[in-house]
């Protein structure tokens, strides 16, 4: 760690960004003027882009977080009186049934442990035997275990059953391939601060255009009413409300950066470097993804906490932190468990360096005992 | 203008922030790391100290603009069964009323010229005239003339009469005194990006803990919903959904540059000269403002726009910006004005250079005639 310098972050957004991204904040803008009117508008486009969506398809940003774009994006185009059916392996799919219930818009859960996809066949079932289901809400990447659901299968149930299908693209977005061509949804929704590897303080929702010129009148609020956002936009080619400049301007900069680099699959392609060294290195000091190989993301592994009872993870991660990396503590609810980012303007080398410092905590902490004693070998 | 130096912004938000604002943002924070959440923590007490809302209020920050923050007040604070008071002199006041539509919350619209003030007599005789209205939604400063509203006396009607106080702060609050031991409220909204000179992407609710504490179960968002914000940042220090990270650290800077400027009493007097100035050089030029002195606020000033035909505000527009300043354009719906904002990190000085680009753009433009030919002299 260089004295002074500010620890790496290994947490799924926040995450650490470019100097080239955060210097982008280095100036004010007026939300009114041309110019930074402009990089909205390219920022939309270079966002549809990223999944091919062509001219069906439009971006409307939204100020506040993530979950802010998640529940305009279920409040805006899903009609008061349509039913949603959620897979649920965790924790962002509980938020979107949260989200319904705020909302009054029925919804159906489909319960699925945390360590297993949302199984296409059993949404289909589900569809099947619920004819009154309109829409589906799909978590892309559950970031709380780190799992992968699978996007293209799942579409095309909803596609053949004619269902409408929001995807909450959250930590997936750039990283993992999404196109809309072959995996056609009604709308995607992801922010800022993840893989396209900005600041945190805004969303943006990619709507099939058609969907959000039919969703005038559905939303249960002003702020979060994507259809106002994205008329007025039209009209003006302002945001609706004051937006966060300097945001905006930091997203416009790692978007620049994401495509010199090569777009998703050489940014993915890095992530999948990060994450197999991370887990090649933590195997070796004995821990043990709680996911499968086949499902998990190269975004955030969840690791089983060591079984030791020397072990605390507030110390553990204030050990780590020491060392100059911010790890992150488990989202499951049975099993104690950590996990480490690989996202973030990083490289392999630093994923190797985060497992020299976890070794490094644990012999300072008098950690001995990493894995359960498994009971064959 | 200096060479390659962005403009100056003479907008009510954004506006034009110090460097050691901007460079607070060239850090990355975990946002779950407890030097992050001491920032939150002190952050908000210290907001609560600039109203002197002692033990008895307490400061519960959201993410995105400001309405999404007004919305949250009013959808958390209001019982579903709720009648709200919208005194209403201007754009933020129609929006309020907007937002009680948007959430089925009952309204009762009190409707006075843009140009006058929201008159407690006028407003205590509404009250009384109707019984069920629980709450009055107020703005403190409409932006859209620019007008000072009589807070503290508006308080006292409310109080005596026993109704509820929401008021809308966002460009009057750290600029204008606000002091809850002699103007009770139930909640006071503002955000980052005005008065206190952080940039734009958060705003904050100062609630009674009261009142707060009682509101579980009334929002009609998960995202706004400031019981379950507060609630959770209570019980573990951080926020609910990823905070705007680099906002949240640039107005932790913007507001240790407050304090030691002198805080409200100081900025206020700055906000004042800047003010002063801008009037006065205008003036010479023969631009008249909109409001009466005795209304209006040191932040904002309507100005009658040039009667010269050769006037179009985006030809004016781009030649004061090619000068190095942002002008704003006029939010009133019948007379055509421009508005020019005396905030921000600037001295008079740039309120001197502003009136004399304004008076070089005039002239660019072969604009002669600016004030309307008096009938009499
Ligand atoms: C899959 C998913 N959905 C939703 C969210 C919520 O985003 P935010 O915390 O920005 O509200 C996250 C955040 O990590 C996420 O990973
Ligand atoms: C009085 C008042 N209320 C509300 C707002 C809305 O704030 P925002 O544009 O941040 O949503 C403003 C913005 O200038 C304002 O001046």
């Amino acid at each position: 760690m260089i004295l002074g310098q500010e620890p790496i972050l290994l947490t799924p957004g926040p995450l650490t960004t470019s100097p080239a991204t955060k210097q982008a904040m280095l100036r004010d803008w007026g939300s009114w003027d041309t110019q930074f009117n402009q990089i909205t508008a390219t920022l939309c486009r270079d966002l549809v882009d990223v999944v091919h969506g062509g001219n069906d398809y439009v971006c409307v940003p939204l100020q506040g977080s993530g979950t802010f774009s998640v529940e305009a994006a279920i409040g805006t185009l899903v009609p008061r009186d349509g039913k949603i059916l959620v897979p649920q392996n965790g924790a962002y799919c509980q938020r979107i049934l949260k989200i319904c219930k705020y909302l009054g818009r029925a919804a159906v859960e489909l319960a699925i442990p945390e360590d297993q996809i949302a199984s296409p066949a059993l949404i289909e079932e589900a569809l099947k035997r619920d004819p009154s289901i309109t829409h589906v809400a799909q978590v892309h990447l559950e970031t709380g275990a780190g799992l992968l659901n699978p996007l293209p299968q799942i579409a095309e149930v909803c596609r053949r059953l004619g269902r409408g299908l929001i995807v909450d693209a959250m930590s997936s977005f750039g990283a993992i391939e999404i196109d809309v061509r072959s995996m056609p949804f009604d709308a995607l929704v992801a922010a800022s601060g993840k893989c396209i590897e900005g600041v945190p303080g805004m969303g943006f929702v990619i709507a099939k255009k058609s969907v959000l010129e039919a969703s005038a009148g559905n939303s249960h609020s002003l702020a979060m009413d994507l259809h106002d956002q994205y008329a007025y936009m039209q009209k003006t080619t302002q945001w609706r409300f004051t937006p966060p400049t300097h945001v905006v301007a930091a997203l416009r900069a790692a978007l620049d950066q994401f495509k010199a680099e090569g777009g998703q699959p050489v940014r993915g392609a890095r992530y999948r470097k990060n994450c197999k060294t991370l887990v090649d290195g933590m195997a070796a000091l004995g821990f043990k993804p709680f996911l499968s190989p086949e499902v998990q993301a190269p975004v955030i592994v969840t690791f089983h906490a060591p079984t030791d009872p020397k072990y605390v993870f507030k110390a553990f991660y204030d050990a780590v932190r020491d060392k100059g990396y911010v790890l992150y503590p488990g989202k499951l609810t049975q099993i104690e468990t950590f996990r480490v980012g690989c996202i973030g303007a990083i490289d392999d080398n630093e994923m190797r360096n985060v497992v020299t410092a976890v070794a490094q905590a644990l012999d300072t902490l008098g950690v001995r005992q990493i894995a359960a004693l498994t009971k064959a070998a």
